[in-house]
């Protein structure tokens, strides 16, 4: 999976405290995540976190957007043959989720959105605003809207029993083969066939 | 769904703050939970939870269990036609998340355990030592215990996204139109028809 290249005029530090934010939040959740601790991961002083972002509620609104954009996921899954939509929606999602970087950015959302309603309702505006619409466009038939949230609902829960609860055997089941047991649910929802 | 009833020798006081913690756990997850605080739902003095319990991560360990035995799901779900076994298993789930108090249960479960690695151990072992046998034990062919965490994840997914993030139209779906949809995923995992 490709990652969002670092905008141009972005500091090095900036971004090596994001990286480090996103560490912590995937690790700790929101509430016991702080400064001071995202500070030592990033290897700076306290006060330049302040400088940076001023508060821990601005650094988690940067932390809490989806580490991949609409054109991205429509270039890797909506464009081919719509006999395989779903093989190659449950691969990209399960490449997003086994990458360090973005997979620590997915974990922060999912964890911190569990227990912090802020992060929750950030959550829910992307899910609504982004995903539901994409795949809901490639949803045949009726109850898109509701069939497009089955294919967010298996996905999601995929990924909090294989990486959250690191419930087994799904935790090491190798990323093809679960794509492949995964794929046909996703595919019916999607195209009813 | 029939609520476990309250064991003989145990003081209404003692039910009173464990509902108390449940919903604590449920609404703020672990970290944010207080003694204080679920003395004060319960309307008796701290002092009297501390006696009762010792600390936190006591009655956190008692609130942490399945709302519902096996014995309970077997005759609900296991018993009748295999057709309809998907059909039955989806029901029984969501009514254990719709009714208040069991529903407040499993919240505080899916919740602590996204952000809090001992909830997260507690609900791992449920899973595994409970759930995923009982329903690979229903599961036909080969890949039970894979497809058994398939039909765990498509019904939490279903969950965090219908009673957690509240995405629509999910979240106000009418609970037997909701069964039906999902029932059809849930038969396929477990018969493979």
């Amino acid at each position: 999976v490709a990652r969002r290249g670092r905008r141009p005029g972005r500091s090095q530090t900036r971004d090596d405290i994001l990286e480090s934010a996103r560490r912590s939040f995937a690790d700790l959740g929101y509430d016991r995540a702080t400064i001071r601790g995202i500070a030592r991961e990033a290897d700076v002083d306290p006060a330049l976190v302040m400088h940076f972002f001023g508060n821990k509620e601005r650094i988690f609104a940067e932390v809490m957007s989806l580490p991949f954009d609409a054109e991205t996921v429509s270039a890797r899954v909506l464009a081919g043959s719509r006999r395989e939509i779903g093989l190659r929606l449950t691969r990209f999602f399960l490449e997003v989720w086994d990458d360090p970087v973005l997979g620590a950015g997915m974990l922060a959302l999912v964890r911190s959105a569990a227990s912090y309603p802020e992060a929750a309702d950030r959550l829910r505006e992307l899910v609504s605003a982004n995903i539901v619409p994409l795949i809901a466009g490639s949803v045949e038939g009726r109850d898109a809207e509701l069939r497009s949230n089955m294919v967010s609902a298996q996905l999601i829960g995929t990924a909090f029993l294989r990486y959250v609860l690191r419930v087994e055997p799904v935790a090491s089941t190798d990323r093809e083969a679960l794509a492949q047991t995964l794929a046909p649910t996703i595919q019916r929802y999607l195209t009813g066939r």
